[in-house]
């Protein structure tokens, strides 16, 4: 039996964002919603007072509880018999820092946004707090919610392919392909300022969510990286594009392709994963399949809800038979599904479902941001090789 | 305005059928409440007053609202200021159309699983019923509600393919594929006895899905099949595949090939309307894309949330951009927002959004129902060629 | 060693048929050469003689041995020491009788495209001709000289998917999407009449592909049909569609899609034979590829040149390493192959490569024409169930 | 007309190198035939004596005009009133230089198996010779006869993707996945040892493939390279991956990924052209077709034979109609094709047919060994950006 059955009942959960025009906030509360593992019942939706109401009611929300600041909301609910016992911080990544440790001090459980803060020592302070308090933080890197990539996760750990040997990673978007410097669509204008966004554009949005994937199918953290990071279209002030070799502690090799100006592309996303006895191959665009190539024999073609799955991949399947399609909310589901085993084990005291500790969390934040300050190291040093141990700011 | 934003709050649910081991109630209960425009609040989940009651657990009812009988809980519902709305109803065939007739009776908007009745004569009464007392009822042919089926129809309705000349469908399964008969397994269990699953079982499972796609993607239905219906595994007793051919109104010919006993097969559907100036093919394994090809250039790879597709197709979309996967949840949800849309309407005593009115209702359920029965009609004659419009029994 | 490494040379080919606008001409030069098999020397190119020196040139045949009229060309050459020893007959469907008739009657090895004859008489008379003369007889289903093609046989014939229950096949064209009746290319003129194309263009053109390779993938003749047969195209004169039910021997039941008139298709071939352990799926787009879905487990993708497929896959391929493209200039190179191995054979007194014998001929021819006739014979009786056996005219 | 139709006859051909277990000399017999624009008459196929012979019996050539050696040949050849006029080179790496310098030097057109040589000095010695003797010699870049790879490059230069921005490149293949040291198979043997094969094997052998593939594309050539060079497998002696990024002239970046010992890879290249406008991609796997991805509107599929392509795909085409897939046989048929011009118009002193213009040569071959030379330079430095302009060595 899970933590979570052994509670026997939803966690309650606020919002820290999520107002119009957020497009992932209504991801989140969807992907709380879908297995009744929370209900949601208060939220800070927004700064704005009439954006805020507006969304309370459409996230259904009582108006007494939706509030204009976090720490009033934290205030207000931490006052309550039946007040929220868990956040979901859906914000801009500046703020990921603030309210993180705000709900962390307050003792709630965390759906964060990833990237988990703009810096390495924010990311720092963040996971040492957690720690500390011994709240359960989930970060919401969604595409390791997939079932097929906790299936390639497992097969690598069960040695299916061997030695891992390369590691290839492509993620391309179009949502800069056109110049929207001049957009006024909110959602897209903080992204283009540094002071909101982080560092690096390119890497935060998207190289974290790269590098946690392959950390994440490999069992390893990346060791070193050589980069080029810059923008792609002329005149651009914000990082577009990435390239970049790495190398992990077992000495594995990998090369990372990213691109947010690849015009006409639909978020793509390739996973490749080479070992001495095989190889994986998973792209995003057909997310429920995932190809086995072993050295001896034909391809294998898996897919979400087959029998023969591992129990990781199957723990995080609705559909327990082949044919039925999933997608990215039930990805965000399962990660809502980890947080809230996590979390009820700690309020039982009671060890998680294993299955559940494979949610990224503040190690897995902190190495992404890691990540990022090392490949902009590396950047500066003209693709020098640089590790990500020695990073610290 | 739609009219359930006039409306301005949820829907009030109740469920007929659904505890384990049911696999379709699970469906149908993320679908209504994906978008928040049911809640529910009551159900008859099971005969069984154990398994209802953990149903209940599981579906967030509470207990004095779980009730063991259909009847018993539109009563008590009934006697209740905040009282179900609606019904959604997820039992074994033979029953649709006595608690649809109940539901109808009692005023209710009703989300039926399909097929509509075991019967034309039943389905004729269930239809004619709807219709006298003016309820929504919304039929769950759940691949009618993913973006790119609208899309397709829409194309077609804009004459994007010219005049239609032949329609192909596909729809293979592999549940029956080995020998189940014996299985202690309850969900399989009624579905191997007629006097449950109706006088066809692949004709009623996955045919009235294909008929109702090829008449929802082309806008007209079918006027006569020409049909052989049997069983492909030695000794079967139910039927378990096939092949006919039909046409419709306009002249159009088509083809379909249905198998539930397709080893190694992942719930493969295919849909393809050849027209005079170009084709469309829709495949369910790649259900986010449909391919447009024009008899006088290249073909063309629509998607979901690309920005041209029609607003039939976004308006069924939650995320409006390419490349963020949804599934098969999403689209039952579509239908359930077009039962929400329409009962809101008939509440308010305003017309629903036109974008809702697609929905496959009583009418589409009646026409399944003709469907299966001039498929047997027409194999019992040796695959005449017979018009649906004869069909009465 | 084969037949043809004994015989130790090349064989002499004369061509009948073969000038431009022919485009199946080129490619059975091609196919011919490909290999060093047979080295071209003669040829009836066309009835004009223009045009006839003109391809004389391109085939690379000497002036002296191009001629106008076939029996000229097979007496000119009976005189020659080094006279043909085999003829390619590509021309128009109703002189394949008389020049096929002719080529055995002067004891040459015939390569014959298909349809063998335009009736099952006229099949019936060269099949006993060529029976009697002992001559070898290869048909151009070029399709079946795929890899692919053959390792499928293979797996049916080795019980890979255990006892064939269905099999499916689509053939889709667009040569006639567009109304090419007035058109000024002689390559579609003479298809568009019946006197010289056949009693049923698409069943002669494509139907008979589609027929053959069911059969030869799975081993057994089509007993009987249920066919609908005519016209997509409004007030055209030829037929352009198919769409029929088969049965076979074993008691194994087929579907068949055939379209001429198809926009926007590129020259489409499904072929699906489900199993009672698992399925076969082979397109022809992707025709390097088959895949193996097996009840018990994943899919396996099988392709051309891997080294644990069958020896008749292996046999029939050029590139003995996986991801080297061959296409349909092999397949049939592949039937040349077979054909050189018969001819050499037979000159030798010895018994051909088994490999080689599974090359369609005119027993496969004559099946063709059965098949033809009886789904002209079903159509009239409104798709009536009709014999093949029953076909004599 | 163009200068072979001009010419009016096929050009005489030698081989030197090709008997087995070579498998590329097969390749280039079958290409240099297809067309008839060659006939193969003489050849020096091996130094051993009865593998040659053996071979010319295959490759059909006269034995008294196979040789053991190449001088031989040439000298033999060159007393002939009808001696060769081109050779086709395709012996080991190492071999090139020398063996075209004898062919150049004897006046002969050449074709030359990729890498031109196995250093920089080497290859400008070659392209020097070439050019001050004016003889053709094109470089079997054999990727770059595909049809839609001539597409691709028609389209970029026709501004169809606007500018180019990013260019990503994939090839991976298996063959030294295995440990394959030790392998008694000769074809291997030469490859492992860098006397024959080069300085980097990953680089000569398909490094200088995808060099080629991107300019050619592009149309534009490296500019600077950041490369790490090694070994994935451990112990093993030569290099058989590397991955870099380059820099394009008018500022574009690229990122490369090569390998040679990914298991169960099938031959796997990937182009993909990021522009302003669009993108285009490209796999190997499916090489009759090519994604063209406009900024404004969905993907369209274009494939090798529709008639909206540009006449360089066209040209390069055999079955001018779609779905009649050809292969990689085609692909070297069509350098073939280029060299056959070439030769004909230096013969009749008329300028060649521009389509032609396009094969790879010896610019192109130097180009790709100073692309080779840059990256182990890069490598060396641990990375750092190396011009290729600077390579002299």
């Amino acid at each position: 039996m899970s933590a979570f059955e052994a509670l026997g009942r939803p966690l309650r959960l606020g919002f820290i964002g999520g107002a119009a025009p957020s497009m992932i906030g209504q991801v989140h509360l969807r992907a709380a919603l879908m297995d009744r593992r929370f209900v949601v019942v208060a939220g800070a939706l927004s700064r704005d007072a009439a954006r805020g109401r507006a969304a309370a009611a459409e996230y259904g929300i009582a108006p007494e509880r939706s509030h204009a600041g976090v720490a009033e909301m934290i205030a207000a609910e931490a006052a309550r018999e039946d007040g929220i016992e868990a956040v979901a911080i859906v914000t801009p990544n500046d703020t990921h820092h603030r309210f993180a440790l705000a709900a962390i001090a307050a003792g709630l459980d965390v759906m964060l946004d990833k990237p988990m803060t703009n810096t390495v020592a924010e990311a720092e302070e963040v996971a040492r707090a957690a720690e500390a308090r011994g709240v359960a933080l989930v970060l919401t890197h969604g595409y390791s919610g997939y079932p097929m990539i906790r299936e390639a996760r497992a097969l690598v750990a069960a040695g299916r392919i061997g030695a891992v040997r390369s590691v290839q990673l492509e993620y391309l978007g179009s949502g800069l392909a056109a110049r929207v410097e001049d957009s006024p669509d909110a959602a897209k204008r903080w992204r283009l300022d540094p002071a909101h966004s982080g560092p690096s554009l390119v890497l935060g949005d998207i190289g974290t969510h790269a590098h946690h994937l392959a950390s994440f199918v490999c069992g390893e953290p990346f060791a070193a990286v050589s980069a080029e990071v810059g923008a792609l279209m002329p005149g651009r002030q914000v990082h577009d594009y990435a390239q970049l070799r790495f190398r992990m502690p077992s000495g594995a090799r990998g090369a990372m392709t990213l691109c947010q100006g690849a015009a006409g592309v639909e978020n793509h996303i390739l996973l490749r994963v080479i070992g001495s006895e095989g190889h994986l191959e998973w792209r995003h665009a057909a997310h429920n399949e995932l190809r086995l190539c072993p050295l001896d024999g034909p391809p294998v073609l898996l897919s979400r809800g087959q029998p023969w799955l591992s129990d990781a991949a199957t723990h995080a399947t609705r559909f327990r038979r082949t044919g039925h399609p999933e997608g990215l909310h039930e990805a965000f589901a399962n990660l809502y599904s980890d947080l809230s085993e996590l979390a009820a084990a700690r309020r039982l005291g009671v060890p998680p479902h294993p299955l559940a500790t494979s949610a990224p969390g503040a190690r897995e934040g902190l190495a992404g941001l890691r990540f990022v300050a090392a490949c902009l190291a590396s950047d500066a040093a003209g693709g020098a090789w640089t590790e990500l141990d020695d990073m610290t700011a």
